[in-house]
């Protein structure tokens, strides 16, 4: 190519995502990882997706396959209805929107949202996949605090008090990345500061589904409707190959959001809509769930306890009661991506923690460990080979 | 909602696509209908999805369900190598990337090459998913006339010349919404002046597959590689509703819309994919392509001789040699909204081609007709309608 392409000065905002470009490092043969962030294959309900696939040409027949309205399939709009209940939204089937994985509705926000220089304010750490999604709209990032407990209020009011920001972007059950789950009574806090200030607050809800323990806590989305964009997915409960998302919006942001879409893809796959909306209409995701979750209790028990055995006592970390995800820190100055690269001689593998934060230079003390994709003894083996690197002094 | 939600500025660009709109005034039952733009449900291959499905759970298994690399599913680009070579393009696996339908790399397009008041060259009258995809993020336009050979390379020149535009881009073949067809020779002429002038081509090519008549001719792709951004479309060959895009780009295009892709949706239906890798691969789509042909044939030659038959000499329309549409055009001063209008009352539609170009006030005396989706017998009676509604001075 013997000219320049005359790109765009946002691509100068749009970095490879860091994480991504560790996946490629980690997925050596012979490598234990607990650097993932996908569910596991045996969640897959493999079992069923022919039966689904013969119901769905069977009822559909070739309105599986045209064109669709940007805002969803009508069939699983409608199914949703009932499954948002279960989570506490009410909503009717015209409010519920689909997208290409909840991915194409953090897209869709930043491209409605977000001029050069807008201030956005986000939980450091935070989903790095939001981040990406952002980035290319150039804004400015306002972090807040944790901690335990997720997104701590005051730092909120803090941020809203004194910054315009577009909107507040939180990850408040089971957080990619560290687990953390923000309890009801901080909540009730958050939606008042929120309501107060009239802001928007983007909640990305992927993980609640998976609970291992405990009871649910009410969605922001149920607590103040008008002012929450509410997003899912189904590719934790589901198939993520199949890119399905769900969103629920006030008017006339929800409009705002179509309208992007439709300039985006036009629509998400029609076929892959109408499998979701069998599996789910059909009563195989109830049935499904709960062997999803008999899947990964186990994992994240045997992660648990070999931290609590292995682990030294200057390391502290997160005891979610669901998700895919627990968050650990080591002493204040610990270089935990040093510590990663030691590991990965030793063919064992995480995420340092300080990828999560979209500032550099914070949280170089932390780590990610996924529980997901390894069985109960490599999950066990891992945290040691973990804990000997640490010793050791790395 | 007691708040205003503080939406981007360019959201002022973003408004409704006027042909989706005027779509659904057609959708009314009775109507008969040469408005829309989309394949006859009976091109799809309903009979043989089943057996893909079977195929694809048996010879990937949970790989078909799970996330998947941002650039494709690996299989499918390398089943699309031959796809490709038939079409004159030379290429390598890794360098065919797989968006969700063509419209996700036209969004990935206008992300990474297109700042606020930048200007590119598009065709008058142009693909208007085109628009919506660029519209976001505040191009300007400039239009290029063309004749009943499509795009006018000295009107390229002037262009080209006189303004530095970020990309030029064109629907060569069967184009939508004409059916013009950019011959051999001109295409050269413009390959000269794009090389000429260091462009970027934008080479959508969604209908080449669908000709009728005549022998096909080169893609712009194949005759300057490192100039041109192909993408064509499973959507006419296939099934649009699995939304299924291909792309070719020369690096480093292709390493920035690969990273624009992976903030947009991670990656497109990987199930889908791995049904158009067993479709393309399996030699399905080499016998489904010529019931394709036979199918829309009969279609367009019914168009043609009702047009023949029944519409006022001043009249002049599209010979297109394939695709799925035909351009009419009145004599100077004629309103063809308002033909539309009266037609619509005689339950009849087409679209307005006014609608078809980037700035208002151009292109009223000028009609769009699809024959995809009616039978021949409601095609010659729509025709005769309009051309009733013509004579009596609408």
């Amino acid at each position: 190519m013997n000219y320049e392409p005359p790109f765009a000065p946002r691509t100068k905002n749009m970095g490879a995502n860091m994480i991504r470009e560790i996946l490629k490092v980690v997925s050596q043969p012979g490598m234990t990882s607990l650097a993932g962030g996908i569910p596991a294959p045996e969640s897959f309900p493999l079992d069923i997706i022919k039966e689904l696939t013969d119901i769905v040409l069977q009822k559909y027949s070739w309105r599986a396959l045209q064109y669709d309205p940007t805002e969803g399939f009508t069939p699983l709009r409608e199914a949703l209805v009932a499954y948002l209940e279960k989570k506490g939204i009410k909503t009717a089937a015209a409010e519920i929107c689909i997208s290409s994985g909840s991915q194409g509705v953090l897209d869709a926000i930043g491209k409605i949202f977000i001029s050069k220089g807008d201030t956005i304010a986000v939980e450091a750490p935070t989903y790095l996949g939001a981040i990406s999604a952002f980035n290319p709209y150039e804004p400015r990032y306002v972090c807040m605090e944790m901690d335990e407990d997720g997104l701590i209020p005051d730092e909120l009011e803090k941020v809203l008090n004194n910054t315009k920001v577009k909107f507040v972007y939180l990850v408040p059950t089971f957080q990619n990345p560290t687990g953390r789950t923000i309890p009801l009574e901080r909540r009730r806090k958050i939606v008042a500061l929120v309501e107060k200030y009239n802001a928007i607050l983007i909640e990305d809800d992927p993980y609640s589904a998976l609970r291992y323990r405990g009871e649910p806590i009410p969605t922001f989305k149920s607590m103040s409707p008008d002012h929450v964009v509410y997003t899912t997915t189904l590719s934790k409960v589901f198939a993520p190959g199949l890119r399905i998302g769900i969103y629920v919006a006030p008017e006339p942001i929800r409009r705002w959001l179509v309208t992007a879409k439709q300039g985006i893809d036009l629509h998400s796959s029609t076929f892959n809509q109408a499998l979701a909306c069998e599996y789910i209409s059909g009563g195989y995701l109830d049935r499904q769930l709960p062997k999803i979750i008999n899947l990964y209790k186990p994992k994240q028990e045997a992660m648990l306890s070999a931290l609590e055995k292995y682990f030294p006592a200057e390391y502290s970390w997160s005891k979610p009661e669901g998700g895919m995800f627990i968050w650990a820190e080591g002493p204040k100055g610990a270089d935990l991506v040093k510590l990663y690269w030691k590991c990965i001689e030793r063919k064992t593998a995480f995420v340092p923690g300080k990828y999560f934060y979209p500032h550099p230079n914070q949280g170089l003390e932390t780590m990610r460990l996924n529980y997901t994709m390894s069985d109960e003894g490599n999950i066990e083996g891992a945290i040691k080979t973990i804990s000997e690197v640490i010793a050791s002094g790395f």
